[in-house]
């Protein structure tokens, strides 16, 4: 049935060909979505639930709750030291739907966007639905760290070029963009009059401090920068579909009217929860990085024991990317690993040609999870 | 700031416009927004509140959950008499966002869509967005009753018309297709190979039964049907950002795909919600039912004593359409009727140049409302 060629080219996620495999198999112990296993903590729930008893069930602003939208200036503000305009702030109904309103707000058909890999694969594809003609970027891995060759990637930066997609804390690799590389990008940018996507998500899940370095410390309130960020990741709320995009001023009134012909905004009740934890929801941010050390301390030891496997330290994010030797089909090896060490791992390729080799793990598990998998992958790959 | 072409085209929503001049203004009273003034019944709060509490706080299958999408096949089988397999519904975190994933499924840039004025600004918007090529027919008034007239509709569906959007009931007018006219046209799209878009949001709001006529009840599952529905209107929850898509089954994988690039699909806080209310919420229908039987016959008893005022009665929706006298600029006039009457209406000319010279009043509030507004609004065109 022939629909449109935007949809005819859509390829279904290879991460979730494994995990529906995995989740007919008995006693696999799932790994491969980028999730913390803990529930939201109670600051939000509380919110939630006074939102529903206090009737806050009617349509919402289109940019967002006004206060909402202040507090998020704050936490920025807090963060990036410079000051936030509530003007620059939209709320949108997940990290992804940042995403998505973004490539609609720049991008028409046959734009130039430049992405790196290896690369959560819904960045590039958002903006394909849009139109845009994608140039990829592969991260190298130098001196035992993934990195990027910044010359190489300001080389493929043109005026022509409309945008620039960075994800840093990177979901896969765990690669973080240094400060130095951002403001050589970011004067480059500003020369070529490139948009860049900064993808934000893990700004608070970074290995060496509170927050990573982040383009919104740099930039103007008027650059051409477009910040997405999510409650997903740093507060535990993948399921409550909740972000914000940071952009100029001067694209208010667009995202708004995106959001309004979209979807018109996330709940109100949503809304409230990611309001109370973005003011008071700290600890639950310092909670989850204690936790996240503690399950990726155990991902290290086990996977620098194996032989076979080849591992580069992530500085962000919660996920371990490592290489297998010998292993040329990602997809059919992490299938292949539900049986024999009933571990879901997501496979390197669903993260673009130059993942294939690699394997994904979240390891935001207690330890009582990981301990078993981790035996058992590691008795699979020793075999 | 130049971003897309596509941004560069939005326009702002005139009813929002005339809104927030109302907003900044003492004791309007707004009937300018299509929501009812009662927040939603607790069977939904308290389904919310227990999946809050239950944890349900993780990402979600892309579809939907599937308890909930067999809830919707059961619901549509009670109203449209005939067999739904789960695999032709996708649940949409509104309705808005059904049309705007719909769009991204069917439209490649330059694609024909026919659409039917005076109309909800947004429905065009967003196959504008995914690229559509818009052509517009305006209903027409024959004997007191907005009249669509098929023949001419009909010469305008060719085989280059990718689709045809119809919402019915319709807002703003309160129009019905009638299900002989249905009929005819699915018939014809057949052979041309037409998408039909069913914007159903006001299905259950039927001025004459419980359900309006639907293509649902006419169409095969493979037809080459997409129904867009809506949690918002019939059981009152605008605010919840909750509906869903009847599709070919085919398009099941395509819109699974849609929806992870563009929010990954509703909360499972608010599914559970609207699987509740969907299942138990059949009374919460009714009241709203009786409520708006309340409050359109004083709007209709009004607004039929104003000389100056030609009322076309709906059919269904919860608005009435109404054209004033004298009237060439709605948008002023219903700027002026802010100061004059104390009324917040929207201006006709939002729903397309079909719509100028016409008021759209939104009578979903209580008679204690409704009661002292009416009297100022009488007074104000009276004068």
């Amino acid at each position: 049935m022939p629909s449109s060629a935007r949809a005819a080219r859509l390829k279904p996620s290879q991460i979730r060909e494994v995990a529906e495999l995995g989740m007919t198999l008995p006693d696999v112990t799932p790994l491969w979505f980028g999730e913390s296993a803990w529930p939201t903590g109670e600051i939000a729930v509380q919110a939630a639930i006074s939102a529903l008893s206090g009737g806050d069930h009617f349509y919402q602003p289109n940019s967002g709750k006004i206060s909402f939208r202040n507090a998020i200036c704050q936490y920025l503000e807090s963060w990036y030291e410079q000051p936030f305009e509530r003007s620059r702030i939209t709320v949108t109904a997940s990290g992804m739907q940042g995403l998505a309103l973004t490539a609609q707000a720049l991008i028409d058909p046959g734009d130039q966007v430049v992405c790196i890999e290896p690369a959560w694969p819904n960045m590039a594809e958002c903006f394909q639905i849009a139109g845009a003609d994608i140039r990829t970027l592969a991260l190298d891995i130098v001196d035992d760290q993934w990195t990027l060759d910044l010359d190489h990637l300001i080389s493929l930066i043109t005026p022509s070029t409309k945008a620039l997609v960075i994800n840093s804390p990177s979901n896969p690799t765990g690669w973080v963009m240094p400060a130095a590389d951002q403001a050589s990008l970011l004067e480059h940018c500003r020369k070529t009059g490139t948009w860049i996507v900064a993808d934000d998500v893990y700004a608070r899940l970074y290995r060496h401090g509170p927050v990573a370095p982040g383009f919104l410390a740099l930039a103007t309130p008027d650059d051409r920068l477009i910040s997405v960020s999510s409650f997903s990741k740093a507060w535990s709320m993948t399921g409550w579909r909740l972000g914000w995009i940071t952009a100029p001023a001067e694209l208010e009134a667009t995202f708004a009217m995106l959001t309004e012909f979209n979807i018109a905004g996330p709940s109100g009740i949503i809304q409230q929860a990611g309001e109370r934890m973005i003011i008071d929801g700290e600890s639950e941010v310092e909670l989850l990085t204690q936790r996240l050390q503690a399950g990726y301390a155990q991902v290290e030891a086990c996977l620098e024991a194996i032989p076979t496997v080849r591992f580069v330290r992530p500085e962000g994010a919660f996920y371990c990317f490592f290489a297998v030797d010998g292993m040329s089909d990602s997809v059919s090896f992490a299938k292949t690993l539900l049986h024999d060490a009933k571990v879901g791992l997501a496979p390197g390729r669903a993260f673009g040609p130059a993942g294939e080799g690699y394997l994904r793990l979240c390891y935001a598990q207690p330890s009582s999870t990981l301990e078993p998998a981790l035996e058992r992958l590691r008795r699979a790959l020793t075999r």
